[in-house]
């Protein structure tokens, strides 16, 4: 099992972070191996509390309406190796080390698994 | 000057892709050479069906509600390599030749410049 290891943001890194009318931030997960870009989930400030702390992905269903601490259902956990915030705010990216097959309940290993145009 | 070149997608694949309520879909850049996510930004249908076409990136800006044709104005235009939307069609995700300096307003060569936790 891949280290869980915690990131202690400041105050002020917190606080540039900019959640839109229902409390929510969109999130980047990129493979910090292969590079690929896994998914994109959303995160409130609580569950983004959480991810620092616990050094794993754990986001906001909002289908569901409730805390995905990702992995715990599929074994399928994401651990924390970085995170960033951009320029305005209001878009996450984070790094992570993939357990198991992949990022994406359909089996694949990314949720970006189809083209658009001819395939190859 | 990188080559523009128009992806053709198929009526089903635009027919996967799902808008919000307010018509827009979030989009991620990533640069294909370094695969360093770049930024992440809006498009509505209009300007997914001119991405495709021209082979440039065209967001759709939300603070300004005006297309907003990538470079236009920085010189630092997104060149289209591959496209992709995600399992649930609610997210896309474009490999992209960055021209110029980089993405971000700023100046810095991605939007996602700043991490959390201490700084190396």
């Amino acid at each position: 099992m891949p280290d869980a290891v915690s990131i202690l943001a400041s105050p002020e890194q917190m606080a540039a972070i900019k959640f839109d009318a229902a409390g929510l931030v969109p999130v980047i997960a990129q493979d910090v191996h292969t590079r690929s870009v896994l998914m994109m989930a959303w995160m409130n400030a609580a569950t983004l509390a959480a991810t620092l702390a616990e050094g794993r992905m754990v986001y906001w269903s909002r289908s569901r309406q409730e805390v995905w601490r990702k992995g715990d259902t599929s074994g399928d956990r994401q651990f924390v190796r970085a995170g960033y915030y951009d320029c305005d705010g209001d878009t996450l990216l984070f790094l992570v080390e993939q357990e198991g097959r992949g990022a994406c309940h359909t089996g694949e290993y990314t949720c970006f698994y189809r083209a658009f145009g001819e395939q190859p």
